[in-house]
């Protein structure tokens, strides 16, 4: 096994494997394996479907727990967004998963190192070999340095339509007037920016500022969203 | 809660829910929300997405520990075949669960009851609230019951191409010479049958008859994996 790579899960992600033999697998490409039929060895191809079953699980608790408001349109768009090619494959380049792959010499030739679908897969490997090692616990463990934090700032929010969620949230118990309102318009005409407030019934429940008045009032849903949500926990507590 | 259904869960699969809450939002379709906005119910959607995600792992664990030597693009037809509408809405339908789901007026008169895909996602919510009840264990302890013996009986193996597995498994180490030889066709010649061998470097494995030379071929090396399984098994233990 390749000692960078465990030293390198160990001081990024303080995970350490019992089972080196895992990793080992999820770390050889077919193409190698096909080059080096005499050592017998086994590819990533099983153990990235074991992985993709895992991700899928354990990112959908995720958010069926963090968004108990959003319906399961929203969630399955959301989900979409994270666990896809783009996402994963620039998750393992980012943990520098791509410089410890076994690749065949054609393989590494046709720049398989950098293909997307490669380092999709591998970083669903990765997932299965966890998983086999350290259960779901160890998964959730290394997700919530991970990908989890990426979730909850807001890197995969351009699926979420905020003005809907807020208008859904508002009007779980029965129709509730809301108004987006336009406070302000600064700047040149190239460069305009929009100050807009959300109301509810009346109250204002948040503002937001953006490049276009669809923007401001995105970012205003958003920020209403999060002001209702501290407020229900000061309610919880106070309760 | 609908007290049958308590009853049937408990007598059929010695299940009890801790929180029946779970259970009621699993039984509750869209459209009885949408006619009884007066009672604030939650239909079953969001637990249907997460209860998909479930099932999906469970089966996906399951068959990559029962098929050691299956390869992944096998792994994935099988359980394509498993985790589908037609299969999914047969174990609904067979285990009564349609007859507990509530549905609106107009989606009971459309015969929604019956409907396939409504029976799918029924199967898949009821894993959701097992899942948020009792966890993994709890909802592998029901496929246990019902749907992993089906899968070990063969019921979804016509997606299987035994040939190819017995292949794969025989030559995992390397070439090995496999041959099918015509043993005897006997009846007449609309209702033949074929009785075949199959041999590997000259030593019998297994037979098969069928309707077909094709059928017999696939039989016979289904009935030689099962051999080499138990041969196996035999090693394991002297060793």
């Amino acid at each position: 096994m390749n000692e960078e790579l465990l030293t390198k899960l160990k001081s990024l992600f303080q995970i350490e494997f019992a089972n080196t033999d895992f990793l080992k697998e999820a770390f050889t490409h077919s193409s190698y394996v096909n080059e080096h039929r005499e050592l017998n060895l086994k590819d990533n191809e099983r153990i990235e479907f074991l992985g993709d079953a895992v991700l899928e699980l354990t990112v959908t608790k995720y958010l069926f727990n963090e968004y108990p408001n959003l319906p399961e349109g929203k969630l399955t768009r959301l989900r979409a967004a994270i666990v896809c090619e783009a996402s994963l494959s620039q998750f393992a380049k980012e943990y520098g998963f791509d410089r410890y792959i076994l690749l065949g010499k054609g393989e590494e030739r046709m720049n398989g190192r950098k293909r997307p679908s490669l380092l999709c897969d591998l970083f669903e490997s990765f997932i299965g070999a966890l998983y086999l090692d350290q259960g779901l616990d160890g998964v959730i463990n290394f997700l919530n340095q991970t990908v989890f934090p990426r979730i909850k700032s807001g890197a995969f929010s351009h699926v979420m339509d905020h003005k809907t969620n807020l208008q859904e949230f508002l009007q779980r118990n029965g129709e509730v007037s809301i108004d987006y309102v336009l406070i302000e318009e600064v700047g040149p005409a190239h460069e305009k920016e929009f100050l807009v407030e959300v109301l509810a019934e009346g109250n204002i429940l948040g503002q937001g500022k953006g490049k276009s008045k669809k923007a401001a009032e995105q970012i205003a849903a958003a920020n209403a969203l999060e002001n209702l949500r501290e407020a229900n926990e000061i309610e919880e507590i106070q309760a």
